[in-house]
């Protein structure tokens, strides 16, 4: 299946960059879950363009709930989210209808499509596909929340400069939840926000890693081939556009580890086993131990940037020159923020479900 | 699905360590692909354990085609190989019954599996169940050989020790193809060796790192969300035991480069489109687009080591210490580069089947 | 998954009968398909209530495509069209909140979804949210057609009166898919809609068979295991409300026959194979064999009655007695003819994508 | 996916009549149900020929658990289950080699397979794949049974020639499962055996319908659209050979019925909500509703009959004529029996884990 993730939770996915509505179908979440508009708004805005380090192209993302929701609480029917598209300027856009913008989808869409692909703005490969998604991951997060299941993401890395790590995780994900641009370190915040709006200014954009730590998943969810627990989360994070990496507890540097350093040592407290390290990050053999499950995300920096490249004109098949003009992103690593939550809670609702059953998110069993 | 993977090529995996038989079924791929024996043996000779950088458990593999090809070929039907297990000496493992080994399944098997799971040599987590795997994987490889598609891996990492980096990469990938110990520079060979082997006087275990590089993979396969082909390629590279990350292209270190420095441009010759760099890995909003796939895994160290660690006793939920005694690998991952190049292969065979048809493969569309 | 089917092709569905808007996803559809919106309201019009055979609640169906569709053809990604519910009268079931109607799905939605449904005029049980599969099914329809694949299905019978069974099928089919009340016979469809007056008038309700042919479905399509081209249409065909009964070819009247009957004997002209009878409909070991696939549907007839049932009211869990009031229909079956139409194309091109690629519908392999 | 079927619990299936060994691969099953050998034989016993009621190859069934199994319970892990074949003789077939015979999928395996199918004995066609799905099918039934789910299935006609219906449920199913031609009525039987030698002795076959009854099932399993019970169940059931219609409840009879025939009325009794009739076969809007689940399998007249029939040859694409020769049997409907009721039971297991969780069937939810 193309647009749509998930077995027993999904979302399908729907909608272009400038056409008339863009849209999410969440099924499967167990009935009885709180939708709650200014949670979804909220989400939303986190997701929304900021200032001096976003696109100038800013959408209200007037949500609308379309089905699958009755008296602020799901009904166990498909709930449709959809959000119009209201600041749409396709002029912008006109002249690169022939030429393929470098680090963008155009060629492949081209060879894929055959032409036929809706141009406008990246069309269904736009960024802007993800706002419904990150809405309808706000419904997924309430139900995981009414189950004591967090989640909270950090810009771990911007432009190079590196944010603190995770400490006191309740309190971190908590502060992180009602931040926009989500950083632990204040200065470091500072330091980034600079560093953009400079990349910005001299018309280029900058990558970074997203950090994300899920805490309260019960142990045993997830398998031990294939639907790992980190390839489940991985197949759906790197659908996220620009995430060109994901690693879970001490990623790539666990290859550089001893096992005797890199095994997390096991200690049972209270009738409980926990581990005393978390380099598997919350995750053995496929499936959870209990442990807050930590990964984390490398996004490419913006595609779109206003410097000469050289490219290709895919009707004449000549080479050419472009600069992306039009209004768009020196950094987006701080807006996937909220996608990678959103994602991560579909995930994590679709595993649950399917270990203890389409009840136990809605709380009936 | 559990132990199945994939949507018009699909493989099904079965068995424990230390049961009767292990197997796979490769599904749905098309009819007319060579599956030869020699070839396969082959396959298997590259993840087989390899002297003093391995364990002592070596099995010959003897596997058996019992459905799915006549006479040398692919009828179209379910291919099943079998793996019996012969070398087993269960005894070793009696005395860790009881005793969850760190950074091994075992507890959260059992908060899954409620203390049914076979335990002997780690049951169904065993790696050694990537035999079949690779065995399948092994016919999958020749249907893309005979489409002119060719992957190869090499240890790019091991023990802190980096290999050099790929160069031209036909005559990379057909080097490698031919080594068991699959490293570019002899000198780095030698010093990864000689470092497993300090790590195993030591009762210790290593880790490293795996960079593979697909080449004639035309463009226009994958989508752009969900089914990504890095989304699809990292799912099914996160079931390899030991595999904590994924990163495609530039991966991590693409999130610290600028627009203008990770964009690939594009240049057309001979009416064909190229990029000039390859920082994307050869994907572009989840769509191949002609340039070498190129992606690493991270594998951690073996977890299973000859040194005393903290654990719990999970029937009597109380601290003990653990020396995991036994044959074990002081390294995995020069035996994982067959596993990727097999799990990489039925993974792109399923695109390609979706992508083009049944019959593609098989030379018949 | 539960609102979405289909593999290569998928279509998603979401709303409710009462909610604002309900909708279909059409996904994986080959770009260059054409999107022909007078094609999609004539196939909605056969579908929309029909006078005096019909419910008093009429829709207009104002359909919007909000995706997928550029400059009238389709672009490859996810269609998803809407249909805005206008014609809406909640009160006429508000009696109905807490008695289960027999033979409607009140009682056992109540058990699944404990409360949270939606229940207003069936919320999405409804029959109303066939419109949208019939929109969709539209445009697979139209894939077909330019594949030189044409569907067409009759009211074979209603009420207990039979229509003439299928003479030449190239004229039947083209003659079918210009009629509303779908009949061969025209005495026997004004007998059939006497007979529907004749229930509507005693508060009663009457059900049918329909009958479908589809040809130039090309061989080879189809798997001998589980996706028998049998299994893929009738799990399709059953989430149609009130379908009771699927079989293919001579149906269940096989059963009676001798192997010297029932076998279809083979013979050869102009280098083409074709079957002398065709007691299979079409299909052989799963798969399609290139003669006319043929299958019939029972439909019951409608359960919403204005004549006294026993019940039981779900909140006080006490017998009770209910006249279902408002607006229904005294038969669905030659309404339900659009959606067996509908959901068979949709079916077929997921089978002619999953075999010829995702192209083959858009004329482009 | 081809040869695999299920979400939460899945079967794949292997083999070729004349290969070396058949086998299924049941997973997703619950950890600790039982997998009792005798109880398996039993099944098999049931399915295996009967005398001069079927073809003369007998194979002894000689079944291996080869994972998935320990100390006589599930472990939760992929269980896999082979049976060799022993009695083969494919000189039997050596004529049949280029011509298709009628009503089989030899015709149809060529336009799918390009000629490099196993055309042994039917290969992967053969009905004798089967014998795996009973085997892993009747663990599925043993998990089911410890839960109060059971599962009966009488031939309801062979022959023309029709059994008595159902009467107490309870009885009629424990009775039915002690029963190789399983059969209510005793002269029934007499007559049903009597027709079959008959057109045995005529070289001919005859068909018949099987008849299944679920008691136990809990209200609330299955989805309103799509996976419909009657849409999973009848996928599953149509990829039996030979079955060609399907349909619960009343099935094609409740197309005759008026509306308040149809409907079955409802009462509360002792805080339980039951159906007084139940022409809808257990289920409304494609949910279970606690009532028994009814369904009947239309399954033709073998197709391998001694009797000339028209024919083409496939490679020289002459027409022919051809008289099968070799082990057929005259009937398969009281052989089908035993598959029927193990692919209504994989099935079940699957909608439950999907609604209830994985744990339930095992008994830990």
């Amino acid at each position: 299946m193309k647009n749509t993730f998930g077995e027993s939770v999904s979302v399908t996915l729907f909608g272009e960059s400038h056409g008339e509505t863009i849209g999410a179908v969440l099924d499967g979440l167990a009935p009885g879950v709180i939708a709650d508009d200014a949670f979804i708004g909220l989400k939303l805005s986190q997701r929304r363009p900021q200032g001096s380090v976003s696109t100038k192209r800013v959408e209200p993302d007037r949500f609308r709930i379309v089905s699958g929701v009755y008296n602020g609480k799901t009904t166990g029917a498909p709930i449709c989210i959809q959000i119009p598209n209201e600041n749409v300027k396709s002029d912008d856009y006109t002249r690169l209808r022939e030429l393929a913008r470098p680090g963008h989808a155009d060629y492949t869409a081209r060879m894929k499509y055959h032409g036929f692909e809706d141009r406008r703005g990246g069309g269904h490969f736009s960024g802007r596909l993800t706002a419904p998604l990150v809405a309808v991951g706000a419904i997924a997060i309430s139900a995981l929340r009414a189950r004591g299941i967090e989640i909270g993401t950090h810009v771990q890395k911007c432009a190079g400069i590196s944010d603190d790590g995770f400490g006191d995780l309740n309190k971190d994900i908590a502060y992180l939840n009602t931040q926009t641009f989500a950083v632990l370190n204040d200065a470091k915040k500072a330091e980034m926000i600079a560093a953009i709006e400079d990349a910005a200014q001299r018309n280029d954009s900058v990558g970074g890693v997203l950090e994300t730590a899920v805490i309260g998943v019960p142990a045993g969810v997830g398998e031990p081939w294939f639907d790992t627990l980190e390839g489940v989360l991985s197949h759906a994070l790197f659908s996220i556009p620009a995430v060109k990496g994901v690693e879970f507890g001490a990623g790539f540097a666990i290859a550089d580890m001893k096992g005797s350093e890199a095994n997390d040592a096991l200690r049972a407290e209270n009738g409980k086993v926990t581990a005393i390290t978390n380099h598997n990050g919350g995750i053995n053999g496929g499936i959870s131990n209990g442990m807050p499950i930590i990964f984390r995300c490398a996004v490419k920096p913006t595609p779109s940037i206003g410097i000469s490249q050289e490219t290709v004109d895919l009707n004449s098949m000549e080479n050419a020159e472009i600069e992306v003009a039009g209004r768009h992103d020196p950094a987006i690593v701080h807006r996937a923020r909220a996608v990678v939550d959103s994602i991560s809670a579909l995930v994590l609702c679709d595993q649950l479900a399917l270990r203890f059953g389409t009840d136990w998110l809605g709380g009936h069993a």
